[in-house]
């Protein structure tokens, strides 16, 4: 259950002290300790799964429902105009601790977060090719 | 059920044609028309709420189970490097359709996506106010 050099297994766990906001049998929420604003957590299994790709449905199920509620209560707590739910999967997708985890960050209209990209431009065949891929 | 004005609301229950890559009863699962990357999903349910702050458990919870399996199923078709799972709640945090969704993004080692912020540096005190208001 609990991977033995995993940092997120020992801080879930309690193995490692960390700043605690909620605690259940199954999950922790953590404060990330270099947050993109105040009130920015974590929301950490206790049961170790590299990602949410390979995650079991009750985890992934109730770990969104845990981040939905963190959400609320962080937007109330500090007036946030927004929250962002960001749960990243591989190092290409930014993830640097490879331990489940679920962002949840406050937003500001005048922050300084970036989430851009250059959209593509995608023609019909496009399309096409991927709902033959993915359906 | 249906909100009038609602764009997510026409593609999610087929009232408007879309890219469809999955559907079942609650959600449809529709190609993002201005994509990060080829593959880019949006998971969408039929019930319209404005985001995951409002949501009702069952939503939340089925629509990241899906979410996961929809980014494990865009990874194994394109071999993309990793995936992010993206919610995001009010204008400042990036959300322009205002009907919850899920998106699920194709990442790749070399690509354009930014998701960058500059870490705060907190003090023991910023730590111990926030564990206060959150808790």
């Amino acid at each position: 259950m609990i991977k033995d050099d995993c940092i997120f297994c020992k801080l879930a766990n309690g193995i490692f002290d960390t700043n605690t906001v909620y605690e259940d049998e199954n999950f922790r929420v953590i404060l990330d300790i270099a947050p993109a604003a105040k009130g920015h957590c974590l929301v950490l299994p206790k049961k170790h799964f590299e990602n949410a790709l390979v995650a079991d449905e009750d985890t992934l199920g109730k770990g969104m429902i845990l981040a939905a509620k963190i959400g609320k209560k962080v937007k109330e707590a500090y007036g946030c105009d927004g929250i962002n739910i960001v749960q990243n999967n591989g190092e290409a997708a930014g993830q640097t601790v490879f331990h489940l985890h679920i962002h949840v960050i406050p937003r500001y209209n005048d922050d300084t977060v970036k989430f851009e990209y250059d959209s593509l431009e995608l023609k019909d065949e496009d399309f096409k090719e991927a709902l033959t891929k993915l359906k």
